[in-house]
């Protein structure tokens, strides 16, 4: 798992350098015909890739966009109206059937189809229109972390087809940006120790970072074996904060932009029960290092300084620490996140 | 609590009847006029209840569903092309904010707006083109239990003013299981017991039944302060299941239907685990009980034979005896589940 969020830097500028064709063919393909919806299908940490897509479509191109929930497909058989739709399927390993059926249903109702996938000779690479192949290498590590980057990155591709202004310099920035916070590496290590005996947390992000808190979440569920709940910071004062007592551990991404006023309110309200904050920031946002008694703050500033969508290439480089935090904890709690018990790297579901 | 869970027979028959004359309003609004959008903005356990609506509005009218993201309307500012959608807000109080402002912005872009609320008197039964006024009487508890299962019958209305085939027998009957379930109140309580020291636990549902699970799951956070997870069956297995040892506690709600054979793997890996699992099913699903080592079975027979919606009315009753599990619980845990710590009962967010 190390190995592979170590290879980061070197996937992204593969993917990146690899996909122009497809991007443009799919560009060409929308321009005369753009989508009335987006629908993205996933599961897994695919499936939290897609909630990033999901915000960053929606706010870039303005097009409503909906994440698909495959039993719809799979067990009820509904037929779905996605005649004007741009039907998106995203898998590290192409096979995940329930995704795919979305994908072959959408062609079936007349959709365009996109496939994410990081697997060239899959199911997903084939079945589509489209294909967008994330070129991470192999994925060994059950826990997926190249993948997970390898498909923010094609998102902001997507959004750039579908006619965003997404600026190509800033995606050939991420991988320097992703190197920078590798070198956190040691000191993050360090950091874990103190968390050896955490059994539960919560792990808190909004907006375009709301995706990297699920994905936080679900790398210590399933190679720390810690009991992580994640919110948006909206939904976890609807009710879920009432469970933090003193000592409470909380985990926040705090980039600088929009999302933060809401953040701090938060981060200010934990400090007051008296809960363990860790916020993980850069060094465009001085504040959320000042309120917190922990952070994690990446060497670099990636803010679009006075736009409304001054966080919008943070979250790649923001969940780097939070994957080798997971990483290092796990071996500090004497477990192989290699190969978490119960799970194998391709799950099938019905 | 306990009183307002007692109350919801009354509460949804009273709202059933008052409601006819605008859901009929809006089903001759849309008759010529379907949207090609639906979607549905809400905060806390009205978002439950609208992840509920996602799932029944698809399935019974084959209309692509999102569940807004409000913070792209209220931080990022995004305008959203939703010109042929209908957009409904849910929110108990009728004052969250940022729902209220996602129907502001969708007015503006020329849809079909609807507001389901408990508030005759609020913003939300002002702002929209139709409101749906759930008549529930005032909820005092800060834990929401009868306006969840007001907005859930909403929910089966608007479908129908939509054009699905809803049975307004199949409604009207739905009081009469709420009150079969309620009288499994002592019994429940007297579970609720073993209980007591509980502190973390995950709670699973899927397709119709995936919002009770996220609800179950926001009750037990919000009076019991347990650290509550909660997962569709198929999100569960891609990853999170690594969480679950020997002993560890998980609730499923297991009706009848598409689902089940999903729920059934689902429940004996479990039991290989050694996990402690407990049901919430019906008569109509005998092998639920047999295979998990508790249940809690509804004296009733709910299903739809033979329909692949076989499970279509299940998740209003399904959801009481979880309603009844999280009071009992708060009780013996010694909190008071109508006064949680840190919460209030109108949360307003940016």
């Amino acid at each position: 798992m190390l190995e592979e969020i170590r290879e980061q830097p070197a996937a992204l500028e593969r993917t990146l350098k690899a996909a122009t064709r497809d991007v443009e063919r799919l560009r060409r393909r929308l321009r005369d015909n753009a989508p009335k919806l987006i629908v993205l299908a996933a599961r897994g940490t695919s499936d939290n890739a897609a909630q990033f897509g999901r915000y960053l479509l929606e706010i870039t191109t303005g097009i409503p966009v909906a994440l698909a929930a495959p039993s719809i497909f799979t067990l009820y058989r509904a037929g779905i109206g996605l005649k004007d739709a741009l039907v998106v399927g995203i898998s590290q390993s192409g096979e995940s059937t329930d995704t795919n059926l979305v994908i072959e249903r959408a062609r079936e109702a007349g959709a365009v189809t996109v496939g994410v996938t990081n697997s060239p000779t899959s199911t997903l690479a084939r079945l589509p229109e489209h294909t967008f192949l994330v070129r991470a290498g192999k994925e060994r590590s059950v826990a997926a972390t190249k993948t997970y980057t390898g498909q923010l990155l094609m998102l902001y591709l997507l959004a750039y087809a579908v006619g965003a202004p997404i600026d190509p310099y800033r995606l050939h920035q991420l991988s320097e940006w992703v190197d920078a916070a590798l070198r956190l590496e040691s000191d993050i290590s360090e950091r874990a120790e103190r968390y050896r005996f955490m059994e539960q947390t919560v792990v808190v992000g909004r907006g375009l970072n709301y995706s990297n808190a699920l994905e936080m979440a679900l790398k210590l569920m399933e190679t720390c074996y810690v009991v992580a709940e994640r919110f948006s910071s909206a939904d976890f004062l609807h009710g879920p904060i009432a469970m933090v007592e003193a000592s409470f551990p909380v985990f926040l991404f705090t980039p600088p932009g929009v999302t933060w006023p809401s953040l701090k309110e938060m981060l200010e309200k934990l400090e007051r029960l008296g809960a363990e904050t860790l916020v993980i920031t850069d060094r465009g946002n001085q504040d959320a290092r000042k309120l917190s008694s922990r952070s994690i703050c990446l060497p670099a500033k990636i803010a679009l300084k006075g736009q409304l969508t001054e966080d919008l290439y943070t979250p790649i480089p923001y969940i780097v620490p939070a994957q080798l935090f997971s990483a290092c904890l796990a071996s500090k709690k004497g477990h192989d996140p290699d190969r978490p018990r119960t799970l194998t790297k391709v799950t099938r579901t019905m």
